[in-house]
């Protein structure tokens, strides 16, 4: 039994270590197909090379959240295996586009550590970076994670907490190379909003909702090789019920926004996300968005900073008067979007 | 809020538009895999590019359903997210083989339009063409949808009721290009029957059964791009249940056909298609067909039109004492396949 | 309904005879996305093209078992459609990798033939081979099942039972073309046992498990074109439910097993393989292994033979004190592994 990896406790990670994490992952056609079955993805850029020649590029990128919980997926057996909460993300930046038969390895390096008063646990900051087969970083950011000690009498690490941005700057944005919305056609994309047609603090309502089964989340989730075993294993949890890999509520709420952000084609940034109830399945997901500004990044291109909210149920919801998320919300997301100007 | 698409109404219809439909769609060997693991789909001609190199094709085309659902989703947005009902198909045709990497989109003519004398709703006809890449129809066909209407007070259209044909005539099937029956090897296609060994009033019952689940149904629709409400939210129905696209019953009752039908390797035409009854998932489909007419197109190629009728229950139910359709039929469809002859 | 297909019966089969079965099939891409969504697949070989280049091969070849499974499903109709039970594997060996793009057929040579004493069933041997489209055999197995007879009355065929081996010999076992593990990144793969650190009569827990839901075990059993009613209809069996297809219960205690066997790369030969008990949707399963042998087969790379015992119990159940299978077991796998030495 000692060749099984019991994953890393909080006394076992050190202020700047790198850990290399396992298995990388050959990502095409197959999964692109997958992504559109599992979520109701309508974006045309991913969608469709023909359209994605005609902004630019070599064709359809992957699905920027797709690299994502790649990503995310190879840090889990050595960050989140004994993670008792996933606590935020920050400073997610895409930094270049991920195309079909690249292969995606990742890295973190531990830059933070905060033992807690109990002792019997402490916070993990890392940074992680995606990496493609050439060494190219494409996605990067910082995640903390709430993780138990094996030793209670362990010693407590020096506290070291790294300063996070509140968000990606506009400046910091990458546009992904080549990228040119001058010929945009509106259309063929579902709809007519430019960025400048969005006003801060605009609500949108997405409309639509769609009832989560189990074999869905656990087939995404497989997928992005995410090897937690709450999302898997029914005998896991007292109450007998899977929990939803909050990366599966990302990506509907990301494809759900369709209706009303058509023409949001890039994900460029995370600035912050918070999973505020746990989701399950027989779950109906709706989603809403508030933008949080609207920026010029070049005379074709234009960024809205965004605000998704997942909920289980109606439009609107957030937080009650305690200030605390309302028990529908399921997700709270803050993050750039690239769109033609 | 005004962002979002609320859906044509029957006022929204002008006779002679164009509708030019939103996100184009890239399909290729994902979608490929996915098809044969959403339906027990074997015909040798989409599951083997060995097979279809033998037959004069470059390679494996796609499933000829499959590039029906992926245009079909296309128009959903468009003709019927206010659609009260799904009448009917006519006239619909293949016109060239869809291949992996090709992009398709889809337009729709408005040809027919005619006001309900209740003044709440009215029936819209169009005329939809699916293209690929390079602007090729690859598919099209009429379809029309009973759609409520915003205002009861707008005024009616006048009416406009389309001649359509009953059934495609034989002279009008394609061929695909290249396609070549003389080398044909019945016994890696699974059966030894020709078009010339089926006659007319011939039934063959299909057999299996396969039962329907949730997520099956989801993904595939998903796949398809459709965002009909009612197939994917559970709280949309008073009841609870999601209603299965009729496409996917129509892919499930072709893959079936496959037992006795084995060597109907291109579907060539639909001449018209009935959901008789709604379908939920813990259904358990089967599928029987009736031959209705046997030609021949070409020395080595052979069309049958075949009636396949899908039943929730048992083989050869169709219609009651009163003509009605019986409980368990789930689908009535009228079309063309073509076959080695 | 003469020209669907019955499946053949005990009487139908002649010692010598080969039977080419149905409907060869292209594996690529898609079929590797919905392997990694379907089983909690890990191995660095088979998920990666840059890792499978670094290992001396031109990418990443198909899972060993999904080529199995695919070259399984075309016997089906032909071999089990009226089989009573499915006795046993022996002698399967992996004799050239296959790649995206491959096609596979399958032919069965009847090796062996007894009728049972009660005059209605007997047993069959066949030695079946999957071929690529180079008319390369890819794999061979014996596999023996009880088939029922059409008429009682039927003649017993001379009785033939095969002579088979209890195990491939270590030096049978075939290294992939090229294979090179001179170079292999231990870190990258995710773990550092090579095969010289595993001890004969190791046990290891593989830790997770995994639920299944009638949804997963359909795709899967679909995608390998596998047609046996049993796990597909849910009218089939007086108790409503659908038996799980053996093969998804070796799929999915393979990709357990990456937890202790990571660097286990290439599944190289199965020399038994008994299911133990029925799996159904709602099972949770786990797997444990001993291993059998440590064999040295090049200086780069050695060979285990495992016992690989899928649960949906605890760990390490086996057999009661009768000797027989406990309820809990549902797979007993016998098999070589290929790692580095």
């Amino acid at each position: 039994m000692t060749k099984t990896n019991p994953g890393r406790f909080f006394e076992d990670y050190r202020l700047g270590e790198t850990i290399r994490h396992a298995v990388p992952r050959t990502i095409a056609e197959g999964e692109r197909a997958l992504y559109h079955a599992l979520y109701p993805q309508r974006f045309a850029l991913h969608s469709s090379d023909a359209f994605a020649l005609d902004c630019g590029l070599d064709g359809a990128p992957l699905d920027d959240l797709l690299v994502f919980h790649t990503v995310f997926g190879k840090t889990v057996p050595d960050i989140s295996l004994n993670a008792v909460a996933n606590l935020g993300y920050a400073e997610a930046r895409f930094h270049r586009s991920v195309w079909p038969g690249d292969t995606l390895r990742a890295e973190s390096e531990v830059i933070g550590l905060k033992q807690n008063s109990n002792g019997r646990s402490g916070v993990v900051w890392v940074r992680t970076r995606g990496l493609n087969q050439a060494g190219e970083t494409v996605l990067s950011y910082v995640r903390w994670v709430m993780v138990r000690k094996r030793d209670e009498d362990a010693p407590a690490p020096e506290t070291a907490i790294p300063e996070l941005a509140h968000a990606v700057e506009p400046g910091e944005l990458e546009i992904p190379e080549g990228l040119d919305f001058l010929g945009y056609d509106f259309a063929l994309a579902g709809e007519p909003h430019r960025a400048r047609d969005y006003a801060v603090g605009e609500r949108i309502d997405h409309v639509d909702g769609v009832t989560i089964e189990e074999a869905e989340h656990m087939l995404a989730t497989r997928l992005w090789q995410n090897t937690a075993k709450v999302h898997f294993d029914a005998t896991h949890r007292d109450d007998g019920r899977r929990l939803i890999y909050g990366g599966h509520v990302i990506s509907l709420a990301r494809a759900l926004s369709f209706n009303g952000l058509a023409n949001a084609q890039v994900v460029a940034a995370i600035n912050a996300g918070a999973h505020a109830n746990p989701c399950f399945a027989g779950d109906t997901v709706r989603a809403w968005s508030e933008v949080r500004a609207v920026e010029r990044l070049r005379n074709d291109v234009g960024a809205l900073r965004l605000r998704t909210v997942a909920t289980r149920g109606e439009a609107f919801a957030l937080t009650g008067e305690d200030g605390k998320y309302l028990p529908e919300v399921l997700l709270d997301l803050d993050y750039w979007v690239l769109m033609p100007r």
